[in-house]
């Protein structure tokens, strides 16, 4: 049984990696940070603006995530199975990674007002759609079947991803052999048939600041991690010095030879953090979400342009930045189409974000080539 | 004193005109229709996208419209000023055409909640803004310096767009005087620096269903139109058989060699009738605002791409169509968009409705052209 992802180390740098992987026909470079398409589209950015950004570099960003609870629940995944998967549905001919829908269900379950929609048991998860009240559940293989019929290149397993407060240790641990026992039987269910078809599945490492749990979850989910192993990381407040510390930890227990995917981190300062902690991947939605509300990278810091002072400011948003957006608009210009509410001015927002970036993960691959 | 516009007939086909028209260093093809760039962006469809869509054709359209009255609120025509002009602002450097900033007093004019904010006097309009209730006075000279500010290419006097309703024949020709009197304001107002800048400036003939008044209004303005002459349609509430036979009536009173410009039309049959009755140049915000509201124009109908019987349909939005749209994505993909209220599905149908009447006018080209 020969793996279908294939992941080349070109250099390293402390913990830091810079590697080649190829799968189903498309080559990357790590590391990287996936923009993620959640409902089979970007939020306010053009896709093919988006992909003109994503393809300037000489190892193009072409690897996107969905999200697997949206698309279940509309348009449905057996419809997108229809039209041969969500490639084809979206028209985006790239590689497709999609989580288990996990952590959407969690986060109805944290919300007051959704609680009562979602019902953990052993075996999966029960839950109402939002949408229309419909019940729905996810188990270990189930998922792998939607996973499949959306036609994903890069599968999850199911997890549970324990909540931060009102949660004592016991109840963690007990939550994370849950995790490990459907992590065997959604590997056990994969690899029946991992040779007839063109997708890869990985499980996720959780457990928050227990470094003994963080230990014993990442040794007993690398025998699953046949190709990938990922890091669950962002629950809800961590500190960036947590996140640090715990990287470190978690990433000296894991095999050296699998991709490495940490979840949920977005500012600069951490993703350069956790690259040289040795992760590959990243993926956030934060990006375009600060885009939305007016907010944009700039070099090393975050700027406001609703702000007054940007209205007759005539310098790009970001003078060190090439991306569509810095290279043809003014503060001044973007400023006006915020405070018009115009879907302009948060698109050209969110395109900046997301090409920031991914042009700090072409820098971070520099330094990793030529030092 | 030479005219800036040149206008050049190709060919005719009944009173229905093809001509070549070049101003500052831009040539286009009439019959025409511009997109409106309302405040300083086309609403909801990105730039360059639109670019490709408009430049696809032999004779690109490289002419859009903003109005006067939102960038003379927001950001200001002064600011705009500071940018070298509207061009540079909004980063396209095409024919821009303005508006006198009339018609939005007139719909403030028209509407219960905001009618108490205008004022029309003989010498022009009070207004206040609906942002800030600051006070605000359009004249027939100062809507012109205004116009210069934004640097626009194209300008329009400032006139009485008599409503339909609630008035009579007897002031609706003193509000037609009043209109001939700002004409001839504006006319030697700007013919006294005509050498001086590089814009041109046009008047507007209207008069609702009265051909007295549509014929007296022609033959004075006429002596107005130096460059060039418009036609001010909608009103509310004419019907297409009505709008057929006026536009036929006044076209006859007409020079001949200046182009002529009906505004406020959009239905392709209304289109097609207009330019065989002797019309050059549309312009209308219908087919963006149209999308917005999930219709598309398909061949010669219009489709709700909300209904549920898209949700599994395999084809483009309409077969017949190149545009990105069609070409990319099929009706369930811009169904399951405008059901998640995505914003790719909006620009989506958007983009289709421009380049579906940019299609129209090309098709009427060719037909002019080769019967």
């Amino acid at each position: 049984m020969n793996k279908k992802l294939s992941f080349t180390i070109q250099k390293t740098l402390w913990k830091a990696r810079l590697w080649t992987l190829q799968l189903n026909g498309v080559t990357l470079e790590t590391p990287i940070f996936m923009p993620v398409w959640t409902k089979a589209t970007i939020k306010w950015v053009p896709l093919e603006r988006m992909c003109a950004e994503m393809l300037w570099t000489q190892t193009p960003v072409r690897l996107i995530l969905n999200n697997t609870f949206h698309l279940y629940l509309r348009p449905w995944d057996t419809l997108i199975k229809k039209f041969w998967g969500v490639h084809t549905f979206q028209n985006r001919n790239w590689l497709i990674l999609t989580d288990s829908g996990w952590y959407q269900v969690f986060s109805l379950w944290l919300s007051k007002s959704w609680k009562s929609l979602v019902k953990i048991v052993d075996d999966g998860v029960w839950f109402q759609s939002p949408h229309d009240g419909s019940r729905h559940f996810f188990s270990p293989t189930n998922v792998i079947d939607i996973q499949r019929n959306l036609w994903s290149d890069i599968m999850m397993m199911l997890d549970i991803c324990s909540p931060v407060h009102g949660i004592n240790k016991k109840k963690v641990a007990q939550q994370m052999y849950t995790t490990h026992q459907r992590a065997k039987q959604a590997y056990q269910y994969h690899m029946e048939s991992y040779n007839t078809y063109n997708w890869v599945l990985f499980p996720i490492v959780q457990w928050w600041l227990y470094t003994d749990l963080r230990e014993e979850s990442a040794t007993i989910l690398s025998q699953y991690a046949y190709d990938w192993i990922a890091l669950w990381w962002l629950s809800v407040g961590e500190t960036s010095e947590e996140l640090e510390r715990i990287v470190s930890f978690v990433t000296d227990k894991l095999p050296t030879d699998k991709p490495r995917y940490l979840m949920g981190v977005w500012t600069p300062k951490e993703l350069r953090q956790a690259v040289y902690n040795g992760i590959d991947m990243f993926d956030c939605v934060v990006p375009t979400r600060l885009g939305r509300h007016w907010w944009a990278f700039v070099w090393d810091d975050v700027l406001k342009i609703k702000n007054a002072q940007y209205k007759e400011d005539f310098w790009p948003l970001d003078s060190t930045c090439n991306c569509h957006t810095c290279r043809n608009f003014t503060r001044a210009y973007l400023h006006h189409l915020i405070r018009e509410s115009e879907m302009m001015g948060w698109t050209l927002l969110s395109l900046h974000n997301i090409a920031y970036l991914h042009k700090l993960m072409e820098t971070i691959k520099e330094e990793i080539r030529n030092t």
